[in-house]
């Protein structure tokens, strides 16, 4: 349930304090101590498991109201104008500690926080293609 | 439920034909037809709404365990190293199409694809300070 190395499994059960916005017997959520912008929230469950990829079935129907709850009192605490949700899953993703959490981010107009979208265009059939590989996994899972 | 001028609700009715990876009763995944990289899913529900601020109960329960299915799926089909799950509320975060969807994007090692992440420091009280704010608005959510 609990991974002893786990930095983020010792801040979900408060056995290392963080600055704590919301916590219920499932979830912590927390502000992030290094934020990307200022407000930044991170949600954790406070059962360790690693990712997305590894999230069991009850964890993946609760944590996003916990996320949206998250994000309805942000945007009424702070009058932002917008929020990114964000979730990495491994190392090539960006994400460095390997217990699963989304960050919540408050965004102003003004802010220079972005995320760079450069748009790709597919070749001819090459959509088709990726869409039928992934397609044939849907049923193992 | 749906929205007349709205090009998610006519893509996941299937008024608009998408390279449609995954089906069901509540929510269509389908390929971005702009994608940031290869293989760029899109997840959406079947029913009208702007984002997560104002999702209904039951979608936010119930689109996470879709999203989850196809980040597994992606990464079974394609051998991605990572992946990054990422969902925009309001034109400040990027949103320009006003009917919840989550992004799925496949990452791997050697990409050029970023999320930059320049970090901030709070001031002393800063964090405690927005946390309180935030914290006072949770009970209305």
């Amino acid at each position: 349930m609990k991974d002893e190395n786990c930095i983020f499994c010792k801040l979900a059960s408060g056995e290392i304090p963080s600055t704590t916005l919301y916590e219920d017997e499932d979830f912590r959520v927390f502000l992030d101590i290094a934020p990307a912008v200022r407000g930044h929230a991170i949600v954790v469950p406070k059962q360790h498991m690693a990712d997305l990829l590894t999230v069991s079935c009850d964890t993946s129907e609760k944590i996003l109201p916990v996320v949206s709850k998250t994000a309805r009192a942000m945007k009424d605490a702070l009058g932002c104008d917008g929020i990114n949700i964000l979730q990495n899953n491994g190392e090539a993703a960006g994400q460095s500690i390997f217990h699963l959490h989304f960050h919540v981010l408050p965004r102003y107009k003004d802010d220079n926080f972005t995320i760079p979208w450069k748009t790709l265009t597919y070749n001819s059939g090459e959509a088709e293609e990726i869409a039928a590989k992934i397609r044939g996994h849907f049923s193992d899972n």
